[in-house]
């Protein structure tokens, strides 16, 4: 059954999860917090696994898997670590039917665990550097759950590396954002914003936090992925020394690093419209969907043998899916997918049959203007340059979108008039107060001090001091 | 530092975990009853993991994610399910710094958390069949750690399948069950036996458990993969009903299935012997390691060039590694492959460089005949055909063994002596009573009842009573 999605302009928060339930992304579960990832969902998932792993991989590091469960002790070794994270932990108390001496904690995210291990690993620079990514499950206690982008559990990626010098740590920490950016850009089609975090917004734990920030289309950004500067304050905290090529004893320098399932919410929110979700072809579970279209016996069998016959030589270079249900008209089959965002799909009728055409229809594109007629020979490059062609639409799309809505406040007045709209770039002179009143007023937060500035220095938007940089302010999921 | 490595006919237990540890697939963790998945152990995982879920999906199944989370009363709703799972649950009962009002347990297995969604989702046949498999971890209490075979938490792939007959879901059981036998014996190089479960070896919940049974390097058999037949069970007690073509609302019949990391222990106590692991090499993180020789400056840049050469050609085919550490001896790396069970090796050494050859070295045989000189042009095809020779091998090598070691007892007395030095395949009149007395009396139990028979009746190997089946007897992990 079609299921009504709420428009955007209505309700922003409603048809998200209009769109994520109706698309069968995602559903909740009976358990507070939490969510079911749907078998559609799932494969988004394994497409943005596979583009990340494959990067991961290309750039030397390797997965391996660490403890779900963590001793309460461990985590209370990194003061700042343990103070972020303590209002969020589930705590395992019982197990086998005793109870537990030393609670577990049920991990947030690995930094503990892993660095326990690299403590036992790690001797000598020979050793260095460790490379090490897990794929895994994390559980972050919410009260409020949003399908993909709030849950108790969320499945992701984080990476975690130890290296003989801060110089190589930091430069893995920006080669990981370089990664975050290509991936977002290149597969999910989402135009990013590198930059630092501020001192206040950075994680638990770490010296310096970077970020991917993201444009939705109400307007608010989205963190899309981090890659953290962890200094020395986990190698203390669980005592990681090496022997360097002096014989000297020393601390590692270290990274984390780590995109979710949240990248999900990013894609419906940038990407998604009215009619329901759009998906980036690089990353669709379903490139092309092939409708076909008869009103007699012998129209459906023309059609379905061609259909089948198109299936076929299609499926060795894409994912491709042919829609031979029975029951259902083709109006309502491509409402059906439209409303999952599949980037391409082609109709083909008797008539297009007896021509040796078919007719594409990109998802991309408004209804005027989305249609064109195919030679089947020439199928095959078609569909290429179309799904080509919609990638980077739907990149092009999204940058303009932001471009339209960023904002280059100089006055507070103007800025508080351009978080209420969009992005507001402006400078900051760095100071916590300055920030904290701004968010206070606003709810506006800083997303991110931008890598690439001008370099020319300022006054801040807020006090007036002089300011060496600029700053992403915004409202913020 | 090389790790010694205790003989396998000196102590296997010993033996396993030395190789597990030498090897680097594993690691204790400081968490009780956990371990840490080490790169080249999660590797290994990973090409399982490929291998099944490429024969999962062109079956017709797809992947999702369920919570880790189960609510207690989730777990209390299949009455024979709560019973088995019990003893070994993990719980929390602290979320967000609060007391929980209902405990929620760490999923052991999905069957109820999955079940509860299928219940929502189920509506019409036209729904059906749903076929959908999880990757995820799972805990079960342990007080005894064994790598791989005995953890609190370990990683698998559990299917969960809705049907609308019985029979369709019997086929279901026996369709994977396939798969697993398929994946053992090609993928694993593990001959595998597979059949029924005894009524009381089988999931707690199933109405029958089939099962994979292995021959490990000590005789004993482990349990590689299991295919449950649920029933109705839980579609009653979760009320998972549909309106059939009929009109008729029924409740769905269903599967459920899984392997787990313990194929990796499976692996190494197959294969491996006194020297290290020996991996298949269709599931090797790496298939062929390239170790360079030379003796001055001019023969090392002879044949690094040579050595890089090589690798950049054969890594278009195959998982290399180019072995290029300064500070060890061609000797050192010899062994230290060995014992990672790399499947070949090539040796390259100035000589070689200059004849246009390398040397080839099997893992699989002894040392007296591993070794033959392949020129450099040919080595592609040489390599291919080496590999898959192994490949070959070590299936027949622990063919071979098992046959050995298998018995055929007749009387009660010649089956406490079988099942001291192997597998004893005798006939059982299927009674319980039997069957207890017989693991009481040797620690052997009924392992499976193969799904192959001869057909004629016999009489049981305890009571003497007619009986219509043999069933594995062997001592198991």
């Amino acid at each position: 059954m079609a299921q009504k999605i709420t428009p955007a302009s209505v309700d922003f928060s409603r048809w998200y999860t209009d769109v994520v339930q109706a698309a069968e992304l995602a559903d909740y579960a009976p358990v507070k917090g939490c969510m079911v990832i749907r078998p559609y969902g799932y494969a988004l998932w394994e497409n943005i696994q596979k583009a990340l792993d494959q990067r991961f991989k290309a750039t030397g590091h390797k997965n391996a898997y660490f403890p779900l469960f963590i001793p309460e002790s461990f985590i209370k070794k990194e003061a700042e670590h343990v103070e972020g994270f303590s209002p969020e932990l589930a705590v395992v108390t019982y197990g086998g039917g005793k109870p537990l001496e030393e609670p577990l904690i049920v991990r947030p995210t690995s930094e503990t665990i892993i660095n326990a291990m690299y403590a036992q690993w790690v001797r000598s620079y020979r050793d260095l550097p460790v490379l090490i990514n897990q794929w895994c499950n994390v559980v972050r206690w919410e009260m409020r759950t949003r399908l993909f982008l709030r849950t108790t559990e969320f499945l992701w990626q984080e990476g975690h590396t130890a290296h003989a010098t801060a110089e190589e740590a930091m430069a893995e920490t920006l080669r990981i954002l370089e990664i975050y950016r290509d991936f977002a850009e290149n597969e999910a089609g989402i135009p990013v914003i590198p930059g630092r975090k501020s001192e206040s917004e950075k994680f638990a734990g770490a010296v310096e936090s970077y970020t991917i920030e993201a444009m939705m289309g109400n307007k608010w950004a989205l963190q899309a992925g981090t890659s953290h500067f962890l200094g020395q304050n986990f190698a203390k905290a669980f005592g990681i020394q090496f022997l360097n090529r002096e014989n000297q004893l020393q601390y590692v320098w270290q990274t984390s690093w780590g995109v979710s399932t949240r990248m999900i919410g990013a894609i419906v929110m940038v990407h998604g419209d009215d009619q329901g979700l759009r998906l980036p072809p690089r990353l669709a579970p379903i490139q092309v969907v092939i409708v076909p279209i008869w009103k007699n016996e012998e129209g459906r069998a023309q059609v379905m043998a061609m259909a089948e016959n198109i299936l076929s030589r299609l499926s060795q270079e894409f994912r491709c899916h042919l829609d031979d249900r029975e029951e259902l008209s083709p109006g309502y089959k491509f409402h059906d997918w439209e409303m999952r965002g599949v980037p391409l799909r082609i109709e083909l009728g008797p008539k297009d049959v007896q021509k040796g055409q078919a007719v594409l229809v990109r998802r991309d594109l408004p209804r005027e203007e989305n249609r064109s007629s195919v030679a089947i020979d020439g199928l095959p490059t078609a569909v290429q340059d179309t799904l080509d062609a919609i990638q980077r639409n739907l990149y092009a799309q999204a940058l303009r979108f932001r471009e339209e809505n960023t904002f280059y406040p100089t006055t507070y007045e103007e800025l508080r008039e351009a978080v209420a709209k969009g992005f507001a770039l402006s400078y900051w002179c760095g100071s916590a107060d300055c920030e904290a009143a701004i968010k206070e007023d606003t709810k506006a937060t800083i997303r991110c001090i931008p890598l690439q500035q001008d370099g020319k220095p300022g006054q801040c938007v807020y006090c007036g001091s002089e300011a060496k940089e600029k700053a992403v302010f915004a409202r913020a999921f």
